[in-house]
């Protein structure tokens, strides 16, 4: 199977993403000239546009209303740069995006407001359309998402943990997110009721492998490309999926488990790192992410076929792809 | 004239008050133990109850459907909590409401997630009613809030700012909040649009009143009532109504000024705060709070006469005789 760039994989709605980042710049249109200025900053380095190309590519067969899907895929984008926003703050990010974090920049306080202000202003675009369905399921995304990052925040350093909470985790903290953006524009464009279920179904199996996949880069990218150490969230006191095949496969006395201990004050967490990188665990854990992609692909087979649907099946592979 | 006191006040909607009480407790009932603690705690010294009251005093006297009205007074609470979690981690506020600030007991990133959370959460119970309107306020309402504090957080000691800049910040952090409160209140319960008007404006002048008497007790309250120091706003850089004042009467040169170009480090600031004690200007600033009661009870007046009308009348007089 040949692999398609993001630019191929997104051609279907090419000039809509353009309206999209369009539409999220027209957020810095404020009264305050200081406050245009840190939204502005907020919106800085924009992302790739995975989640909002999901709200547009999910709607594109049916009735798609660009008056209704417009708002709701920048609503997705903001509610992504609102939380990288509190995250970056959470974690005294320096850079996201090659560009200095709002934090960095402003200071807590400012980032913090900032990304309560993005929330809403994400909130407000979310309830353009006049859909309540979408505007229920993007309250309960942002509250998935919080969970999500407060439950990582509330388990640092503890090894009492199982493969279990870390699904929950991350299904709350990325695949959430994911999955509103698919099934949204499914909502949108009145989809019949099983397409939209199909398309949530994709974007939360897409949402997972992403974040898996992301878990991963953690421990094989290397400390350039990612620009943090390897292993970084397993010496932040953060278990993720290696980790936690780690733990499975030595259940008594490991290194992580000591490591936790002394938070990760002594060797033991940078040599579970090593023994993690040099194990089987990263081939296995690859095997979970293109399980969980061809789960969400399995998902959007039945659908009628249309340039769309050809992109979403080419932009799970591409997940798997990632380098960083 | 007699004046009530609160629970006189709620009387009216007294049943529906402990409701909206027992709603809010239900917030903290969510899967994962450690999760429902940090919800509890954020919830915990409820306060008065002012806010959740307007909604419910301004749907009473019409359509007056609890299955809407509760479910947006618990939201209206929520969102009144969330914002005060993500002020105290911006003040490091060690106690509020006399317990120890979520803040306090698990750092920032606990306490901007559960703020984050919490915000969704009103979020969800807003769309609960099914009301689009009320959705598309209460975005806006957030986004109000947001970006009234983080006005605030801009402006810290800079002395170019204008009595304007006053009333659109605490429009924006204070008053917004409260005329939610009664809009939604009276648009769930299908009153006429000149009531929902009316309410609107009722709830905008006695939120703005609240705050100027809010910043009018930080001089002239004691430090013991108040749990924090005399004029702890103007030490810490921030410009209230009567520290505007003072900067109108001596325009050049004066204390306020100079104590901001050393952000505080002198003495001038303290002086600044016993001049302005000493002085007419908290006179004055209690006639600017009177006058903004006087127009929330006018908006309210042409209303039929009820005893949710008394109440919210005799409410606007409340809010001039608060101690703390």
């Amino acid at each position: 199977m040949t692999r398609m760039n993001l630019e191929t994989i997104f051609a279907p709605v090419q000039n809509e993403m353009a309206l999209v980042t369009e539409s999220l710049k027209r957020v810095a249109d404020v009264d305050v000239p200081q406050f245009a200025e840190v939204i502005r900053q907020a919106l800085g380095g924009l992302g790739k546009g995975v989640r909002p190309a999901l709200t547009l590519l999910s709607g594109k067969s049916r009735d798609y209303n660009l008056e209704h899907l417009i708002p709701m895929a920048t609503a997705v984008e903001l509610l992504h740069t609102a939380s990288l926003v509190h995250d970056d703050t959470i974690d005294r990010s320096p850079i996201r995006r090659g560009l200095p974090t709002l934090h960095a920049l402003l200071g807590d306080n400012a980032a913090i407001m900032a990304g309560d202000y993005l929330f809403a202003k994400s909130a407000e675009l979310a309830a353009m359309p006049g859909n309540l369905r979408v505007v229920r399921l993007f309250a309960r995304t942002l509250m998935a998402l919080a969970k999500g990052e407060l439950e990582e925040t509330l388990t640092l350093y503890d090894w009492h943990q199982t493969r279990e909470d870390y699904f929950r985790r991350i299904d709350g903290k990325t695949a959430a997110l994911f999955s509103m953006a698919a099934e949204s524009g499914a909502i949108l464009s009145r989809s019949p009721e099983e397409e939209i279920q199909a398309l949530k179904t994709y974007g939360t199996n897409l949402g997972l492998a992403f974040q898996v996949v992301d878990d991963l880069l953690d421990f094989t990218g290397d400390e350039k490309t990612m620009g943090k150490p390897v292993g970084s969230d397993l010496l932040n006191g953060v278990l993720t999926l290696p980790a936690f095949l780690y733990l499975e496969q030595c259940p008594d006395g490991n290194l992580i488990r000591r490591g936790f201990e002394s938070k990760g004050q002594g060797p033991e967490l940078g040599r579970a790192i090593a023994e993690i990188r040099a194990s089987g665990i990263i081939q296995e854990c690859f095997a979970i992410a293109q399980d969980l992609v061809r789960k969400a692909q399995a998902a959007v087979r039945p659908l009628p076929e249309s340039e769309a649907k050809e992109s979403l099946l080419a932009l799970a592979d591409y997940i798997l792809e990632r380098k960083k």
